[in-house]
C-alpha cells in the first residue's frame, strides 16, 4: 500500500452564497486547491465528491459527473469522478476513498471534494432535509431532529458527568473567537457564554448558538503518492492515519448516549495506523454539530478522559495554542457547516497549519494535525490524522 | 495492487416490492451474498453501497450506516460503510470502489451492495427524482427528461446509420424472453415486436417497452483478495479489469448524440487493464435504459462496428448462446431497474454464468464476462471485466 500525501488545499468563503449555485462554488473551490497544488487539469487521474443531499437541496444527483463536467475534466480527459455519501461525515469519507485510490495504486493525483448548497431552500425544509441522516423510519419519522436528538446526549452528559450548561456554552463562544482569524468562516465575530445562554431555545438545553448554521460552501484538497509529493510542493503534508467506523444510525439503539462509539473505533484505527496516540495530537478539527458534540468529541478521541471534556474546555486547555488547539477554523458551529464540506475542509484546515500556512490563526510548531467527522448522531464518524513528517 | 475476486453473489427479487421496505430489500440482497460465500459477519471488513436517491424516494440519507445498522454490522463490530452515488451507475462504482479498498489493502473482505426502493412515490415523482440524473439547471429544469433524452439519440442513430424502430424492439424481445429464465426478474413473459411498437409513445420514437420500469430491488457480491478466494469458494471469478469514465452531463454538450464516449473511455481502460479485446467477451451486460441504449452500448464497447448494432440485434447475434449473449439476466429491460442496484446485480450475473451457476440461462462455457453501467445518458461510466482464470 503506498503511502498518501496532501500537496494542496482550496476552501471557498463559507456563508449564504445566494449569487452562487451549486456548481460555481465547488468549482471555484477545485481550482484553489489545483492552483495551490501547481497542477494543470490534464495532470488529474481521479476526482472524489463528498455531498449529503444535493438531490433535496438543489435537485440535483449525478454529483460528481455535474463536477468533472463544470471542472473541463468530463469532456477532455473523461477523468473518473465518484460521489460519496455519508450525510454530514460525506467530506471525510471522499477524502478517505480518495486516500484508498492512491494507495491502491488506481490513481496518482487524486482531487477531493466536498459542497452543499444549503440556502436555496426554506429553512424548515432544510431541517427536514437533513433530519434525513437519521434514522427516517425511527426518528424523523416521529419529529425527532438533530436538535432533538443531540439534546438529549447533552442532558445525559450533563447527569452522568455534570457538565454544564456554561462549559457548553464556551465551545461556541471559543469557535467564535477562532472564526475572527479566519476569512473564509461565516460568522466572524466575538460571542459571550451569557449570548449562548439567552439565545433562543432549540430543543432544552441546546439553544440556537450551540448549534452550528445553515451554511453554503466547499473545500478541496488534492493527494498524490507520498514519495511523488515533493515533486509538486515544498510542504506536503501526510495522511499517516485513517479510520472509520459504524454504529447504529438511531440513538435510542446505542449502548451509551453519551459516548459515540464509531468516534472512539474510529480513533482508535487512525492512531494506530499513524503509530501514534492522543497526546501526540498537536491541532484538532472536530465535528461540533452541537456544543456538546466537541465535549464528547474530545472526549471520545481520547484528547481528554470521558467526562471530564467539560472541565478541560472550561480551563481553557482547547483553546488556540493551549494544551491542544480544537477547531482553529471556527469549527462547524462558526466557520459554518456546508455538510458535505466539512470533512474535507477539515483536512483543509489541519494541513495549512502543518505546513505553517495558518496566517493569524496558525497553531505554533503543530507537527500532528486530526480530523473527526460525524455522520448523524454517531451512525459513521471518520478520523484522519495527519504529519509533517514523512512515514517511514 | 492486490488482484480482487468475486466469493459470493445474492440478488433479491426484483419488482413491486410493497410490502417490504428499503432497508429489508437491501439485507435480503447482503444475506444471500454472505451466506453464498459461506462467511459469518465478523470476518467482514467494510462494506460499499450503491444508491441513487434514497433522500427522494424513501427520505433517507447516510444509507451506508443505515445498511451496516441493518446488517447487524454497526453495533458490533463497527463496519465501516461507505454509499457512493452516480445515478443509475452507483452500482457499478460501489463494485469498483469495493475493488479499490481490496486492491489497496485497507480491508480484505468488503461486502458491496446496491439497493433502490422506486415504488414508495407517485409515478410522476419517480420520473422528477431520476430526473435529478440529468443537468438540473439546463435539461431537467427545461422538462427534459430521460425518455425524451434517449429519444434524441435514437432519432439520430436511425439518421446516421438507418437503424430502425424494429431493431430497437428487438432489444426488448430479446431481453424479456430471457427473463423468462431468470426468477428475480420483473417481467417473466414474452412480448413480441408489435408489442412494442404499438405500445403507448414515451417520447417518440420510443415507446413504454423501450423502456426499463420501476423497479424495487437489491443486488449484492462478496469481494476478496484473489489469492485467498479458495478459501472461501471453488468457484471464484476475478476481477481481472476496471475501467470508469466521465462526460459532460448534459447530452446537448457532447461531441456526439450516438457514441456515449464515457463507454468507449471505459471500456478502453478496462479491456487494456485486463489484458483483453471485445472479441473475448462471452456474457455481458450491459446498460439497457432503453432499447436504443443497448444498441449504442454493443457499438461502444467494441462488441459490434459503430452503426451496426441495430443490424447485429436483427441478426440474433446478442441472443443467449449466440456470438455474444447480451443482457442474459433480462437486462434493465425485463429483469428490472432498482437504480442503485443495477450495477451490482450485472456483476452477479456475469459471476454466475462464470461459475456455470446461471441454470436455464446459463451462457455455455462462458470464461469471460463484461458488465456496463451508465448514469444519466453517459456523463458516468463503468466497465469491468471478469474472469474464470485467475490474473497471472
Amino acid at each position: 500500500m503506498r503511502d498518501v500525501a496532501v500537496i494542496g488545499v482550496g476552501v471557498t468563503k463559507f456563508g449564504e452564497r445566494w449569487n452562487d449555485s451549486f456548481r460555481d462554488i465547488f468549482v471555484e473551490a477545485g481550482l484553489r486547491a489545483v492552483q495551490d497544488a501547481e497542477l494543470t487539469g490534464d495532470q488529474i487521474d481521479e476526482i472524489f465528491v463528498g455531498n449529503m443531499s444535493g438531490g433535496r437541496f438543489v435537485n440535483q444527483e449525478h454529483i460528481a459527473s455535474l463536477i468533472a463536467d463544470h471542472s473541463g475534466l468530463a469532456l477532455e480527459g473523461h477523468v473518473p469522478a465518484t460521489r460519496v455519501e455519508a450525510a454530514c461525515a460525506s467530506g471525510g469519507l471522499a477524502v478517505r476513498q480518495g486516500a484508498q485510490a492512491v494507495a491502491s495504486g488506481f490513481s496518482d493525483i487524486v482531487v477531493v471534494g466536498g459542497v452543499e448548497k444549503m440556502s436555496d431552500v426554506q429553512s424548515d425544509q432544510s431541517t427536514e432535509i437533513l433530519a434525513a441522516a437519521s434514522d427516517a423510519e425511527w426518528e424523523s419519522f416521529y419529529g425527532a431532529t438533530f436538535p432533538g436528538l443531540y439534546a438529549m446526549m447533552a442532558r445525559r452528559h450533563s447527569h452522568e458527568y455534570g457538565t454544564t450548561r456554561e462549559q457548553m456554552a464556551l465551545c461556541s463562544v471559543k469557535n467564535h473567537h477562532n472564526a475572527t482569524m479566519n476569512p473564509n468562516a461565516q460568522f466572524r465575530r466575538e460571542i459571550s457564554v451569557d449570548a449562548v445562554l439567552s439565545s433562543s431555545t432549540l430543543a432544552d438545553p441546546l439553544n440556537l448558538l450551540d448549534a452550528s448554521p445553515i451554511t453554503d460552501g466547499a473545500a478541496s484538497v488534492v493527494l498524490a503518492p507520498a514519495e511523488e509529493a515533493r515533486r509538486y510542493t515544498d510542504t506536503p503534508v501526510y495522511i499517516s492515519g485513517s479510520g472509520q467506523a459504524s454504529d447504529t444510525i438511531a440513538l435510542h439503539d446505542r449502548r451509551s448516549l453519551t459516548t459515540v462509539e464509531s468516534t472512539k473505533v474510529a480513533a482508535r484505527r487512525a492512531y494506530s495506523s499513524a503509530g501514534i496516540g492522543p497526546g501526540d495530537v498537536d491541532v484538532a478539527e472536530v465535528h461540533d454539530c452541537f456544543s456538546i458534540a466537541e465535549i464528547m468529541a474530545i472526549e471520545d478521541l481520547g484528547l481528554f478522559e470521558k467526562g471530564e471534556g467539560g472541565q478541560a474546555v472550561e480551563e481553557g486547555l482547547t483553546e488556540l495554542n493551549s494544551q491542544v488547539s480544537v477547531n482553529p477554523s471556527g469549527g462547524l458551529k462558526a466557520c459554518g457547516h456546508p455538510v458535505g464540506a466539512t470533512g474535507v475542509k477539515q483536512v483543509a484546515e489541519a494541513t495549512l497549519h502543518l505546513r505553517g500556512d495558518a496566517d493569524d490563526r496558525q497553531v505554533e510548531g503543530a507537527e500532528t494535525g486530526l480530523t473527526h467527522n460525524v455522520g448523524g448522531t454517531g451512525g459513521t464518524a471518520v478520523v484522519h490524522v495527519l504529519s509533517r513528517e514523512a512515514p517511514k
